[in-house]
């Protein structure tokens, strides 16, 4: 195995190099297994052997690592301090492939496994990929999520958890994660075969340094063992909890598998499904169930074949569960490296030193996920050709174009995490609606009248960065009218670029809502609390769905007071327009936006009425949820809402006012948006440019049918 | 020098050894200098030498290192990617003090080194001492900022930059960092004379790994070594960027001295301030001025002297400038630790990856600074006496205690950053009156109205986070009336906590007002446009100063429309009074806030005029600057102006109500905070709780003359 070439060179460099170590240790001294280096520095040129990662399992099966916990100088010595004998193993080399592997399911995982995937890409410089065995709400969520995402160097592939019950739906569990706890020990049976090593995490463990540090811990396994695991840190196996706490067995404290290194092809080789089946069908005939799901597996698996495990090194999984005996691990280690969320109060868990750990987790629950689409300098491309193509059309544009950033806010591809929070899809009813608007945090306390004034599903899309988001969440929480409500989608937009997304926001409501029927409103405004059953009933009568291609228009009103009192009839409605309490909409600023609508009529009506379109109408429509889309290039604030009646007109949309709807907007602050470009001049322009744009793609779809809205164009007005 | 004991087995386990280094070598093969192990992963357990740090600089002076940019594969090999064989040097052991010296002036420089020092303290784990050199404004800002930030094992000393100036300002000096950056040359002079290593770093540098790793590459300086630099990334001292381009001599590329090393005890035993002031003087004979300041003195003294220099590898310095050639280093890099902003467009720079290395950037600028107060598990307490009385006055609190939230938000000490943003303070005037005020991000659109209405100086205290700290940033540069305004000063008072600490953020406003006089205002009100010149004008007629102890009421009133249009005289306002379009403040909901200002008196007076204290009165008042604080129990809404007023009165402040001074509150949406407490029935025990205890307080102060509060607090209202 001589390496041919500087066969001479290499042997003097290596004499040279023992003697170096030689006088190194007579000169340093002490044990040559791992000596910490003086501090002055010197000797950090003359190198320093590898520490070995751990002590092996003795044959008696009496784990030595185990009583790290007990203060055992000796035992897990190799992490308690750095020095140059820390076990900084060979990382992988900068481009290899890294795998994890993650089981979640609903919307509350969900959510959980992204601030763990935030963690993990912020300290990554590997390429990742991750496999994740989900139910449908999570695959739902996430696909989404990673889609729109498009890290570089990111990876996702997805496993249907439901298929996988059979395999352990006998094992009886009381562990709070359910049956999807139990899918970890089924991973080397449904990962691809080709698939040699991959880590398991559980959603509730956050990252505080680089994967590649635990993926090089592979390096450290004997050729026996399979598994890797940290010791588990509390006392639960060793029995003593309470009185009659029968655990499952376990090595001394036992392993927690929150972290867990698998060799899956050694796994398959040495017949892992048959060997922890049998284990776990045995020790159910004397247990009832499992408590900690896998992880009692896991353990009593490892108890009859301890040589099967490599144990890890405490600070890849510091366990913060209520009764904690972690501090022994932390408070020696120079660095953490993964904190795990162990005790059912999660991050709320109370112990000396939650606070400081509770900071990594903020630090990732409110980081700006957008700042994670880093490429990895040096390594093959791993872009996605969606990603790819953005780039091209993003560099494409011209910087110095006085409406760059416009062009680049519509080329924008925005992160979406749909159904933020908890949401049960409506039952399915042939004319239901969903209300369907967008907002920004600006808006939040219009939340609580809209859930009074529309009992139905709603569909709302929320502008918001991470950090917002979970105020958001907070807000949701913190109010008994939203918390009771399973009927409303949230689905957040994370915010990117100078301009309010308007269209796309409307886009991804549009596209979530689940009833026939959806009513585009938006979010300053509060319908009449009798609309949501007047329009199903409406839909009813006027055969929306089989006969007729109509969008039902709801009459617009204002007020311009704070505080007033919502009209419960038109009746009222009509008073209060007679005595200047309220206005019909935008009445003194862009009369022409609801002009059509003919307000004087509609005082009268007693049945819906048919009218015509004309230039710059915008009324609020109830219309079948597969209408056409928004005109995404609108961004910021214009005309936004008039392209898409133009839309709804040219597809031969009748416009039916409907006699007894009416929607009332209530006043606000301008947002800092409208400020921002109402005096600029530049904005004026570009959204002129933009209507021109809009109208050629008319032409060329609708042909002389768009000559109409093209000749319409031709007196200009102001936007709204 | 043979160690005592343990002999024979240190003999045994270093031959052990040298036989594992030996098979180890001769499996794998290759440079044994330097050699990656194979990703199979096994060798780890064999130790590898420690790679020498660089090659030492030639005695002809070329300099090897130098050549790395030019793709020299054996140049810079040794950190251009990662290995057993990386130089991960002994870092220093964990509790080991690190010290970190930099210089600052100005408010922009505050505001950027707050971004460096915040991805230092992400990443650190050791504790760090900062050296600061500060003009007095820098002072003035990072003084109040650290005292009130509050992390832990974080020391700084600050040095006065002024009195530096002499030492280096008969250097002629073309770069547009001034004379500041010429003080990094001094600092072996200034700094504590028992400081023997620190790393030097200009404000516009970014961690991205934990400074540790840099401090322990001064083990690698040989004994004549005393500057640690990475090589300049740029071809400006190879002299050919253009014509007739001179620059200052350098080896090579040079050195660029945004990252600096320095052992100082060394560089004060070789004389270092005759060194480079000789080399200054001689090259300043034939060359006009420093282009890049220090930089170019550092690189003469090291042409001249280049044994002095250790040079460090290019990830400690990816320099982004506009003609970087930085991407031959990251490109094979594994890893980034620092990256240099030193073009003058700083982070605007534009080169093809500068959007990644941006994210690390914009990581830090958003990043919650509050959850760096992070503890060093394992340190000696390095906590500050006013931390651990607050650390001890909060565990001293009941969690049950229904006012828990109230009571951990009125110990809670806020992080603070005064005058984020440039400001001149007004010149000296007698009678001159500062705007205080405080407001967050919901209000932000009021701020150029106010601006319009008030020409004087503003002390304003906004509560943000950290990530709108600089949407507030961009708000105001994007305005062209704000940032007209010198004489606008911000006070950025960084949110924690679930309350809004609305008399804490006064108090901030209120200690940086600037003028004799200060108008105590709400940022939903615009003052009469004339109400600065007549409030200044009042204080000289009443002699406030001298003669009289008073605060001059200004009448509130409010409109409930959005579309308004300013009364520009009392006559005007009181024809909109008579015409129901203004209302005096809270009319209807809370009228004895403001009655006692006598209304019907104030229509026909021609002259101030004296009004008695009444419960619950909370008029809008100037009074000196020196009066007293609020009380900063009052957090949330409630009550807070209220007992400002009763501390007024209680310290015999005479209230006189101006004739012609008026203020007018436009509506806006209920904020956030008051919409979730308005329908709390806790929120209002523990409010009547906190003016329990206040009247507790005022009593004790001001013993009988207290009755009367007392008395009229027995008539429970409910609260504005």
């Amino acid at each position: 195995m001589l390496p041919r070439g500087r066969p001479r060179a290499l042997g003097a460099a290596a004499l040279l190099l023992l003697l170096l170590l030689l006088i190194g240790f007579f000169l340093l001294g002490g044990d040559p297994e791992c000596e910490r280096l003086e501090p002055d520095g010197r000797a950090g040129d003359l190198g320093c052997p590898r520490c070995p990662l751990t002590p092996r399992v003795p044959s008696d099966g009496r784990l030595r690592g185990a009583s790290a916990l007990d203060g055992d100088p000796l035992a897990g010595h190799w992490d308690h301090n750095r020095s140059a004998c820390d076990p900084w193993p060979q990382l992988p080399p900068k481009c290899e492939l890294l795998h994890v592997a993650i089981v979640c399911a609903g919307h509350n995982s969900s959510r959980e496994v992204i601030t763990l995937v935030k963690s993990l890409l912020f300290y990554r410089k590997n390429p990742l990929h991750l496999h994740l065995v989900t139910d449908a709400v999570a695959r739902n969520i996430l696909e989404t999520l990673f889609r729109t995402w498009m890290v570089p160097a990111l990876g996702v592939s997805f496993y249907h958890a439901d298929q996988l019950k059979p395999q352990i739906s006998w094992i009886p569990n009381k562990h709070y994660s359910g049956l999807y706890g139990l899918m970890k020990l089924v991973l080397p049976g449904i990962l691809p075969p080709g698939l040699a090593r991959v880590i398991v995490l559980d959603t509730d463990v956050t990252f505080a340094s680089d994967i590649a540090e635990l993926w090089a811990l592979f390096a450290h396994f004997s050729d026996k063992q399979v598994i890797g695991l940290v010791e588990n840190q509390s006392d639960w196996y060793l029995g003593n909890l309470w009185k009659n706490h029968r655990p499952w067995p376990a090595l001394g404290r036992g392993f927690n598998t929150g972290v867990i290194l698998l060799w899956l092809d050694r796994l398959r080789q040495v017949g892992w499904e048959q060997m922890w089946t049998l284990t776990a069908q045995r020790e159910l005939l004397t247990l009832a169930a499992t408590s900690l799901a896998d992880q009692d597996i896991f353990n009593a698996v490892i108890k009859e074949h301890p040589e099967l495990v490599q144990p890890l090194p405490c600070i890849w999984n510091v366990q913060l569960s209520d009764h904690t005996r972690a501090e022994h691990c932390y408070s020696e280690a120079a660095d953490l490296k993964v904190i795990h969320w162990n005790s059912p109060k999660k991050v709320r868990v109370k112990n000396k030193h939650a606070g400081s750990f509770r900071n990594f987790y903020l630090t990732f629950l409110g980081y700006d996920g957008n700042l994670l689409r880093r490429e990895l300098f040096g390594c093959p491309s791993q872009t996605l050709p969606e990603a790819e193509q953005l780039q091209r059309a993003l560099a494409q544009l011209d910087e110095e174009d006085a409406c760059f950033e416009f062009r680049q806010q519509q080329l924008t591809v925005h992160r979406v995490h749909i159904t933020f929070l908890p949401h049960k899809p409506p039952p399915p009813r042939p004319h239901d609606i969903t209300l369907v608007a967008q907002l920004s945090m600006d808006r939040l306390q219009m939340l609580e009248a809209l859930c009074r004034h529309w009992p139905g599903p709603m569909s709302l899309a929320l502008y918001l960065t991470d950090a917002e988001a979970q105020q958001f969440l907070h807000f949701v929480e913190a109010s008994p009218v939203l918390s009771a409500r399973q009927d409303v989608a949230y689905h957040v937009v994370y915010r990117e670029g100078p301009l309010y997304p308007v269209n796309q926001l409307r886009n991804v409501a549009l596209a979530q809502a689940l009833t026939p029927y959806v009513f585009l409103s938006d979010i300053d405004f509060l319908p009449a609390y009798s609309l949501y059953d007047y329009l199903r009933a409406s839909i009813e009568q006027l055969e929306l769905g089989s006969r007729r291609k109509a969008a039902l228009v709801v009459p617009a009103f204002e007020t311009l007071r704070y505080r007033f009192t919502f009209p419960s009839s038109k009746a009222e409605l009509l008073a209060l327009l007679d005595s200047g309490s309220l206005y019909t909409f935008r009445y003194h600023e862009w009369p022409q936006g609801h002009a059509p609508t003919d307000y004087a009529r509609w005082r009268e009506a007693q049945a819906p009425y048919r009218v015509q379109w004309a230039a710059d109408y915008e009324p609020y429509v109830v219309v079948p949820r597969d209408c056409p889309r928004y005109d995404p290039r609108f961004v910021g604030f214009g005309w936004n809402k008039v392209a898409h009646i133009v839309e709804l007109d040219a597809q031969e949309f009748e416009l039916l006012v409907l006699p007894e709807a009416f929607t009332i907007h209530l006043p606000h602050a301008p947002s800092l948006d409208i400020s921002r470009f109402r005096s600029s001049s530049t904005y004026r322009d570009c959204l002129q440019a933009l209507k021109e744009e809009f109208h050629q793609d008319l032409s060329r779809r609708y042909g002389a049918a768009a000559l109409k809205y093209l000749t319409a164009l031709q007196q200009p007005r102001s936007p709204a």
